[in-house]
């Protein structure tokens, strides 16, 4: 299903800061989970309501807040509230038709990005929009759905030696980015079976359905593009930031993900280009078929339509028409269709036509 | 309708800051509205001349005067004689063929842009003027029609604890601007809806009409690209602007029209991509169309062509014509044509065209 | 006409500064005509010779020399000895071959771009080079032909109120750009019609002439764009320049000028699409009406070749043929060639293609 | 074969920094070879651990240390200890999927692009990720599979008057750059051969064999701009870098590398201008065909179809036919289908159809 | 003939800086003219060894030396030995695949181009390579063929008052580049009148041999565009330079050369623009015609099938045929076959087939 743009308009007249979640409605609660670490401890919990956030508020300790669903609107009302976050902010963390962004605050900074999935087997892709609240020592997560993207990191914070530990938020921040953006590989790799499928079946027998196959590949690119193509711009600006919440040693793994984005980028605008070139392969070989039968309806038709005529001249009912008393009149007219026949089929041999 | 580039030159040869309404002639009156408000108090009114306005001009209130029409000149006149406003920006209030811009001059900014409203059901784009001056105490918001663009603002603005009432004119400014740009995702959720409309009519049934709303659509976005792409410009020279009429808070608000700016540029970058993608569908699917009548013809031709023609032969009238007399001679006729009929099934079945 | 490239190379191998005139040759005696004024005082004659321009060049008057036609290479030379000008400046006001430029010297600027006239009816442009050289006092003009284009400024220098008369040689340098560019509007109206024109007939009932029509826009559209697309860069430079010789206030015309500018140039644009956009119709509207023809021939054809087998079985010879020796054989053949011409008819019907 | 893309999500969900080797797997152990060398010493030799490196390590000698093979991470692993390479720049040595870019570090660069290569007589290139680390005394190239590329330089280090063992280390890394890149010119050569011969078989006689080549070579120039455009930019940052590991007058190597990566780059938007056209003569040759061949069935059928009526006319068994019984009647019709066969080639003479 | 390419990896795997002439040989042996001038003194001499070249070398003149043929490269270097000339420029010089550009040394500037000449009556382009070395009193040219293209320049020399006689080398430097791009105004004139006629042929009776026309005149603006557009950034390279080398004076001649660089590569844009414009037309009257030819078809046929069918029925031999009988059965046929061709040809007109 690409992005559903039928809602875009769905906040049109209010006014700007109003919290209204604006975008598909999914059928789940929103849940608030809690992780809170640093080398030494590791605590996790469900939380069941903002306020218990803020005692784990503390330098010695990085946590991680993960607001799954947004359909719970009073839910980041309470903690635009508690932390003092800027009200458009926060309606752009309801509003799940945003662009990849960054935006910088004294206190804290705001990313928001896309996550992506691919459905089997064919080329539709499922959006769904990440926001993250960097402050000093809390990073919000903010998901559209309670699916298992984010896992892999929830795993990894579990092994007490592992890097993210002893790192701070921002550091955090970071792997979230990362883990999402390598996702768009296996993104990739999909894509790069379904053109390899495609072509093939350009080359050997395209159909009607190839056509549509590559308009649906091109229409998921274009959608694409748009998701992604703001996060080289996004990272940049990340890249620029000199706010102190962002440790300059992790400004390199920042740059790790731009590059990854950029291949991303690059890949895309590949299958543009392959796309491309297909249609008009498709038109041409369409126009060779074309060609195929023509020249069938032409050989059978230029054969036949002479031979028919002469047979024709002597079904004729003339009283004088003094071949139709030879003793050999007929046999002689079958040599000469023959031979009319051979020498049109060298003809079409001469053309390359059979 | 697109907008109408009749009269762009209706002006050429005047002297420059001469001012004359060039545009579409509406037929209303010009009419001006002015509403006075600050946090605690609210006044609305019709004024019948501009000489009522210096009063509201006062440090203590936000004075918005909508000035709906722009027939009569002597308004508008008026308006730059009081203000102080230079010759050529009347013009171009005036002119409603501007592009989208920004202008800085010592004691007031001049921001221009389009507001833009769908016809029901099909793709044609209305454009209107809005023009706005922002001075210190008074913004000036010029229309060319009295339509209810507005109306959200004014019903805001009655609300005594609504943000608005509490802030100055550059937040008034970027309210309006906030509205009618939101406006702009009405008009993409249309466009979202047509074209999907026509892809769904291109790939099951395409006919000229298909045609004719594709290159309908091209059209419009055409002229769309035209009035909206402008904007970013704009919105970024309002970024870098230092005027001390632009408040640092405010200016963060611009950001997220900034925002939303590109999010609806690039979903007309898309409907290109989209609309480009579907004349080549279009046109390969009356290649499909031709070969598939084409086959229907050679099958046809093909099959009796060579039947007809031995027919002939038996109908031909040599006296000397030994098959002729044969008792099976009829019966055997009619066994060759079914093998021959057979034969060419079975090579039109390997074509796979049967 | 097209602007005549096929002189290009006339200099080819000439010492740099050698003055030529280069262009095509107009039938017309140069003519040198003077307009000496300022706010009190208005004196316009027609001059024998260039020795008798520096008396007027005093600080108390703007003088404005006008020299309709570079036939007369003494007039431009004797110019460039009296005041100074350099050899490539002279010899790029004699070669009507300039792209739009503005450069800047010690003691004058140098600015030339081409008036654009439309021929009656069709989309044939008619260019004219006009260089302005702006001095303290003085302005120079340089056209091609003695034509009425700068009448419009010599009208409004006739009214002693009008504001041209209070100010200096620069803002005369921006009314005579903005007179010319303002003529760019009547293009662009021009243009709009022949485009509807071909637009309607391309959906109606285009023909190989609606082809070369198209053609002969999207040709005229690229030259246009050639003499047009210069200008944004040259009023930009313009605009950035602290020569002396521009006063600051006459700075934000040229602003408005550069505006002008952009909206023809992004009209030029438009058009570009369009067109293309038309191409592609005229295309799919050949390959329609080539499906039509497929489709009678094909109706007609696939209708009457049973028909006409069957004819021809039972006309043939044999002399034992049963079905001829009914009584009924011949009206039950007939009701034979309806129920097959129904069943065929049928099946066209389905198909859509009666 | 085009780069394998398919691993690209191989380590999606991995910790960053995590040593993997991604990409194809070659079947070679890998290998350490070491050149140290100066002015008048060199010494090669293959080493079984990487502990035996840090003794070369002197600022007497530039120490080449070559890598052949990325399947044994511990090698890479070691050396990142040893040298102090951060884990980023250790995973992407290891992932070949990287595109060419430059990273400056305080002690050391890092450069990784690409080597390419052509299969013998197709347009099938294979590519092979190439990783320098410059640190101060020694080079490290990591390369996937032990093939010869290198070798010109080690027979050049072999010379002792050449001018390479006088240099530094950042010499010998742009050695290494302008070897790899000088092959890219081998590629040149055969593209425009292949595109040579390509186009030669368009003009003279094309078939659908010819639309593959040339949609493989569209392909194949994809992912070569792909591999080879961030070249430019690569170099141009290595040009702005102000590392003391660069000495200045390396810095003049580079820009001639940077010369020759543009020579490639513009030759590859040549090509690709190239094949675009090749596509368009490919579908106007296949349309021009097809005219043929409907000329031919035209010629024969609007030839035969209505001397056949008139054959048909008298085959007629109407007991009063007049014509019939005329004794000239038949050699009159004969005159007759002659008449009318001159006059219809005639007019297919007319239309040059003949 | 285009460019040769196929010889540029001609010197892979050699040592940079080592000088092997790279580039098509032309059978000529080098030669050295040295050009030695001042305001009142004039020599003229071929040298036979670039021995004799340094005694010119006073401030009190300006030496000029042409090296005609690039086979002998001991003489490029022993001239890079005698003026120091870095390796690398040596070898830009020998090998004549450069793209223009300008690199600045301390005492010396490198500027190399291309000069173009045209073949008489086709669009086939010969490149000859033009290196330029300004050292403080003396100007080196390398060409690679001993043609005239510099002749124009030694005659004006000869005259004494000439403004070249009175400048420095950098004015020579200018005076080179002006001359060969003056060329290119030539080559744009030729271009002009192919692409009209092509583009006559065109509208009037296109062929493939039109279309190969066209695919032979976009093939040759591919490799000029290479050639050429370089030269943009070359000429604002100069501009920029600040070397004493370059005479703040000349720098406006060199604006002068940049501004008729731009003109050219306008004109390529254009052509560019024109031809693909043409190629669309080429495609739509191949279709076009192939419908003329359907129409001729499908009225025959049409006409006639019907006919002869009727015509097939009067012939059947049924005993029992009342029409065959009647007396009035064989002109009443006529009438109605009369009647049939009269309808059908109606329905044709209204079709407006005929």
């Amino acid at each position: 299903m690409i992005e559903s743009l039928s809602y875009a308009s769905e906040k049109a007249g209010m006014e700007p800061g109003s919290l209204v979640h604006v975008g598909d409605v999914h059928d789940h609660v929103s849940s608030i989970t809690v992780i809170n670490y640093n080398g030494s401890l590791l605590e996790k919990r469900t939380l069941a309501s903002v306020d218990e956030i803020p005692p784990y508020d503390t330098p010695e300790t990085v946590t991680w807040v993960i607001v799954n669903g947004l359909e719970n609107v009073s839910v980041i009302e309470a903690i635009g509230r508690h932390f003092n976050i800027h009200a458009l902010v926060l309606e752009d963390i309801l509003n799940t038709h945003q662009r990849p962004k960054f935006e910088e605050f004294e206190n804290y900074l705001y990313i928001v990005f896309k996550a992506i999935a691919l459905q089997n087997g064919d080329a539709s892709v499922e959006y769904e929009q990440i926001s993250l609240l960097l402050l000093n020592n809390i990073v919000f997560t903010f998901k559209e759905k309670p699916d298992d993207i984010l896992d892999p990191i929830i795993n990894r914070l579990n092994v007490p030696q592992s890097h993210i530990r002893s790192q701070g938020g921002d550091y955090l921040a970071y792997v979230i980015m990362d883990t999402v953006i390598d996702e768009y590989f296996a993104l990739q790799d999909t894509f790069d079976e379904l053109i390899e499928t495609v072509e093939d079946e350009l080359l050997t027998n395209p159909t009607h359905r190839t056509m549509t196959a590559i308009q649906k590949i091109k229409r998921e690119l274009i959608f694409l593009r748009r998701s992604i193509s703001p996060l080289r711009e996004m990272l940049a600006a990340i890249h620029r930031s000199e706010s102190p919440l962002l440790n300059e040693r992790t400004q390199h793994y920042f740059t790790d993900v731009y590059d990854h984005t950029i291949r991303i980028i690059e890949a895309l605008e590949s299958y543009r280009d392959l796309i491309s070139g297909m249609l008009d392969i498709y038109l041409s070989s369409i126009s060779n078929k074309m060609n195929e039968t023509m020249k069938v309806l032409t050989v059978f038709s230029t054969l036949f339509i002479p031979l028919t005529f002469i047979a024709g001249v002597y079904g004729m009912n003339f009283d004088y028409m003094p071949e139709l008393r030879w003793k050999w009149g007929y046999p002689l007219l079958w040599v000469i269709f023959i031979v009319i026949s051979g020498f049109l089929l060298m003809f079409f041999r001469k053309r390359k036509w059979l």
